[in-house]
């Protein structure tokens, strides 16, 4: 990883992916210590702008600050002087005023976490903005993947080559998918997005992708189906007539979960809506990774941080004292 | 206490609440050292789930478990992935999956926190569920009686037999109540209810208690009046005329507290409404102890949390070697 | 300071004024440090009770106690007992009882922060109340004008005579103007009052100040121009046609910029509204101490959270020996 901002995949190429992952791995180790700690950011202050509302996102960024021995400060906008006409910029400033070390942004316009960089010296998280990007939620998803490949196939790999992704439903509008595409395809990944014409992006020129819109079609070939949440509040706009269609179309049917090859893997970003996306027992069959892919989150936006505000990657991940 | 969770009084016995009574000794002990505070639970993390607001609980409970030097996560359900249709299942296990040593669950719902052990490894308290239970409210109420026997008669003890406790108002829809009458019975008290016939439970059959709805007939054999809180927002489902009314059939006014036997205790769950269960200056009086029974909630969920959590009841309650 | 609690400047005197500006200096100091944090307060608890809302103060005052080591309770009115009818005593009384060292309190109606002092044991301090005071601010204005002078012109110093400093707005209903009127005048500068007639108090008998309508007219002569936030939802009680009228008569526009003096300075209390009280470029200039006095106000506040709970004035401020 290049710079001092997470903003992109982008940012990291394939060999800055590698790296956080693993690092992740030691935080992995660290959560199982009795006292789950380390104190690489003592002194540190990581603080939390969510302009736009997330409780498990947020809650999964302060969890790993504190992993790491930092101090967590909190802002939400529905509180904030941003109601009071203050402009992003100045309440950035403000922030940045009283001293903080990293941002972790999320804001439903797509480009503010990179602006903000502009008026803080934080190091700057990007936590999800507008139809853009989620970077740590395509790492935490790669290190799932390849968590699950070494425990079928031996040691954690990140070669993804001859793999097959599906990515399914509604592609335009994921900032999740727009990550995952980046970073599976750098890690080697086929990715097939399965998705009707209108919500899919208006062209994919650059994307290395293939896309249908038959999940039947290609549902035996993927090693990875990939559920994108469908947001229940935009389905009008979404050009299908309702959650139902939504389900029989695009939904993974325990029907569909039949006819999955053998060992594929069933993942979803959450909140997860069972009835729509998945079907409710489907999303508790063995090969469903979410509950680990949440769990993975707090180990890789520890990577994350340490790498940004801890020194090079690779720094020994020191042991906590016990007095911390 | 027999397992790893606090969902009802009737989880613990007898002796389970005379255990945590003399743990919270402990930490009633820790509250006036320089540094109040053990490392006890330092690496744990407690997370607060409140999926019905109750800030004056939740202070008390991450207090509480502060002064174990836990971390504290909060969750509450305004701006959660509730609202975007996720699953309580689905949300718990999300909160299970980052990590969490303990869940403290409020819920409007009966039986939510019972439902909640089934999706975490966590251990589970009930901090009021419904008009089911409110397991550490009763277990700072017998902690608040049992302080005030002490400091009039000798020796805190926790054997209740001879004392008649009166609780007055809406029995019928209030878990602290339910709580309450457990507790106290086990601790051998003998139990009044003082509600009108509506505000009863439609069944007292097994509850070991006496009814009526006759204040002033009772009101000079009771060692302790308990004034359960009257919602505003429900009179009108309470088939009272008015609020006036209920002060003037079921309040502690001055009049009344003047009728008290001498050394009687006025006790509230708070928050209290002035002029509605009690009137105004009877709230002020050296024999009210609604202060302390906030006081003594903060010792009480220590106490709850240490016994889950750090293991065997009894364990020595360690010295804070001040870095923590 | 003589005694436990800040509630208005007047408290203070110059004496305690100064001595909070030069403890200021020590945490300023400590800002650099690897890890910016002392012990002093280690074990105590800080509770911010904003009844009104205001992020920017908040997280201030919880940097300034967590620099300290301080634990952080965070009340807010919103979800507050307040809500179901509980008195603001008996909320103060129930924060109280779960043991906190100060109470950092805000509240819409002048003189709450005079009462809570009636119903706790903690130090308060007044966070801004009404339209009466808010101390912290005036000494973050003070601290910022001194480490200003400082730069340009050797040490820092509290002697303001000289100076004369403008504040510009809604003095009648601004309680920063009021206690920076107090502070300023006993540091000794003189304060001028630039409003129209409507938005000064109704007399300025006692207050050491001048007054005057006209921005123009006195310009020139300000070493300082200190410009109130305008709040855009009381502009019709302001008699003044609109925002835009505002900004033309009392905004600090480009061109009213090009007419300071060479070393005068431009400070706000935030947020600010640019292009309300102060054109976008205007804010950005070198002479603007925007985001320094958000800075300092984090130094400030530790050193009077650390005056009131820490002992006297000027005990040494220790090294954090890097476990806490």
């Amino acid at each position: 990883m290049s710079g001092r901002h997470l903003l992109s995949v982008a940012d990291l190429g394939r060999q800055g992916i590698e790296e956080i992952l693993r690092l992740a791995d030691s935080f992995k180790e660290v959560a199982g210590r009795p006292i789950p700690r380390v104190p690489a950011l003592r002194g540190k202050t990581v603080a939390t702008l969510f302009f736009e509302a997330s409780t498990r996102t947020r809650l999964s960024f302060e969890t790993a600050a504190k992993r790491l021995s930092a101090d967590v400060m909190s802002f939400s906008a529905s509180t904030s002087s941003l109601e009071k006409g203050e402009s992003l910029r100045d309440t950035i400033e403000t922030i940045d005023a009283m001293g903080v070390d990293a941002m972790i942004v999320r804001h439903r316009s797509s480009g503010v976490p990179a602006r903000v960089t502009a008026w803080t010296s934080a190091s700057v998280v990007n936590a999800g903005d507008g139809q853009h990007e989620h970077p740590t939620q395509a790492l935490l998803d790669c290190y799932t993947i390849r968590e699950a490949l070494g425990e079928s196939g031996g040691r954690p790999q990140t070669d993804f080559s001859g793999l097959r992704i599906g990515i399914v439903g509604d592609v335009r509008h994921s900032r999740v998918a727009r990550s995952d595409v980046l970073a599976l395809s750098l890690l080697g990944a086929e990715v097939v997005l399965v998705a009707p014409r209108t919500l899919l992006p208006p062209s994919l020129e650059g994307w290395p992708v293939k896309a249908t819109a038959d999940l039947d079609a290609v549902l035996g070939e993927l090693d990875v189906v990939y559920l994108l949440r469908i947001q229940a509040e935009r389905a009008g706009r979404l050009l299908l007539p309702d959650l139902d269609e939504y389900h029989a179309r695009f939904g993974l049917t325990r029907e569909r979960a039949g006819r999955l090859a053998e060992r594929a893997l069933i993942m979803h970003p959450g909140p997860m809506i069972r009835g729509v996306e998945i079907a409710p027992e489907v999303a508790d069959l063995p090969a469903s990774l979410v509950t680990r892919q949440v769990r993975n989150g707090v180990f890789v936006r520890s990577a994350v941080l340490f790498h940004l505000l801890a020194g090079p990657a690779g720094a020994v991940v020191g042991e906590e004292d016990g007095d911390g």
